[in-house]
């Protein structure tokens, strides 16, 4: 089963380490997708996202980093990838990706969309939140690993 | 029974449609009252979406088409409609319906909130997804009337 | 449009009554049915409830009362209405009876389920509340009619 | 990637066949496991349950049909099978899900569960709204395949 | 602040310990009161109860323990509380409880509902789950305390 | 116990008022502290919702007003208060307060996070219903203070 695990990860926290971990064991390759939408304002470049995935994926032999515009059911066909994990933390979460996961099998009735429930000490962890706390000078350190909490402690001195 | 059923029609969906068509089955008059407000960005001008809306209705001899700004309230008793019609798809969805429904009945005591459950094979679909998918050149033929899937095409390839 | 709004009522709540007074105002003719299901323990048999709602309903003339049992598509079509009328309270609430509506709709495509928003000052209250703080000596003058509480009364009195 | 679908499928709807079917593509090898609960009072035996199954799944060579009592992780182990299929239908359903997913890891942290979204016709289905509406004398041709509906109606003759 | 936190604690679980720590912290005092309901099948025997959690908050100067029966805002008038105490966990959790607190409210508005949200990793655990995976002889010791395993065990192994 | 009871307060409304009213009952010392965030466009100023409070509060002698940027669990240590108050109105409301209560919890273990329920009949109240109703001039007068309604006349007028 080749799968594809997508996401703007603007920064990667400890929910989506996770969640790359426990779809890399079930998945015989695992691409991770940066979605790189030039309309949209991150606080890290899709090329900064990607290298820190990168980073904390050196050791994971059947997972590939890539960056990709456009809709997912595209990127997942053109990556020969039948399938699309998703991560769900909430009741709020779970209505918006039943949608997303409904639309996208019309869009592409091969591609099926699995949901991975959040680990239960993970489920108040996201990326608004990481980034919201870091610009008030909170503690991020226990919602992201140690590189993203280097990346966001750099960005965040910097400007 | 007179009602109304308002909204931004940013585009018109086959959820809209639906809910059109059930609500003019059960109403003496059925007015469709499209959100003109200026301060909002929308894909199709006021007139775009009222003309959509005539194309689409125009064989339902008890539905009217019409243009709103300000509080639907007092437009629907401007229209000597007791009754406004929201469809609902899923329980976020309903969580807002509700409030603004109790909202309504404190703004004017004599109109009532009506829910039209959301058909089982629509309960994915929205204006926003179809602007999604369409901005990123995907199918929204499953979503839209053919007349909408025009108006997509057109606009999108204007720009 | 002739409606049905259908229930256990046991016992009639306040929520009920807002409900029954609404679609009464809303529909030219509202049937009144109480579900009678002889597997169900209830605390009040189907005639007293019956009775309840006679005497609850007692000056609204496009109002009447009946008992079924069966499915409720099935009543519906045997009394004319062409319109399921229910009140929802909460999100859970919706998410079932929105299932229900659903399943109604493919029994019988010819009737609609339409949903009433709770009344805001009575989203809390339901008939099983009404029996557990009764049974506890609790005061329910909050959550039903003046008949209904002195039957409550007499009910748990005679126990 | 070996996988267990576990249920009481009682009885089998077309819900938990569209379930199955998608499964099977994921995984190589798919056990459908029926819950044996002698405490529990189902309408069909668990072997009738398993005969159903074995009828529904008969041209599905990955599929093998089971049945357990006990803990699930338990009989998962058991079956070699690393992940617990589930489908998920409503938010109110997700929250039920996600706790069992929660307390399956901390049983044993091995075995992974994995949401699969109920298709979008589908979202209404249950074997109690089955059950509840064959009682009453409904059809319910469009909740459940022809093998079910013949048993049913045997069943429900029989009674 | 004189609070009360009421449950059947049948038995007692981590997420219980949890709430009440917190609230004894948070308050002068606090009775931990245990509902003795007759009508009802529990597990543990009311005294049992009792005696498990005066075992687990013996080193708790300002916590008491005591049984109760019919309605809590009686109970917690009669123990001069004003303050009743409520974990939540989830979305389902919170609108019953939402419900319960605005009735509770009604009953006797000197006395308010606070709602504490469970601790991250404990919004899985529920004395149900604990029953109902100690009865298939599954690891329950993630989720109870020592005391309450010894007394599941021994319970368990009389049956 | 000294709480604290933050917000944006933009505007103050009867559902604000209500939880002060309680919040204020139940602690020793309640500071009501309004956020002053910048970056983010507020119909009034941080000054004016500190007048509005500050005459909202100015007979509770154990109520405080403050302005405070940054973090809540910095500004709650700084005020020495152990315990953060919010009030919840829906299930939606919840799921985020509870992610949030969550996070504060990990970003400060010594500062408890307490929901009030909001009152049965201030639900669906909201500043942002009131500021969208006000702008279309209908009637906010069942949703705030006095003093507020005066004020939001004023600003709408000076416009």
């Amino acid at each position: 089963m080749r799968a594809i695990y997508a996401g703007s990860f603007d920064p990667v926290t400890n929910g989506h380490c996770d969640i790359i971990q426990r779809a890399a064991r079930l998945c015989d390759e695992l691409v991770v997708a940066v979605l790189s939408n030039p309309a949209k304002v991150t606080k890290f470049t899709a090329q900064e996202r990607l290298d820190m995935l990168q980073e904390i994926c050196k050791d994971m032999p059947n997972v590939t980093i890539a960056a990709f515009g456009g809709l997912l059911v595209d990127f997942a066909k053109q990556q020969n990838a039948k399938v699309i994990i998703r991560g769900v933390r909430s009741a709020a979460d779970f209505e918006y990706e039943m949608q997303m996961a409904q639309l996208n099998k019309e869009l592409d009735p091969d591609i099926e969309t699995l949901f991975l429930p959040s680990d239960v000490g993970l489920t108040h962890i996201s990326s608004s939140f990481v980034k919201e706390i870091a610009d008030f000078g909170g503690n991020i350190g226990f919602m992201v690993p140690s590189t993203v909490l280097n990346k966001m402690f750099e960005k965040n001195n910097k400007l």
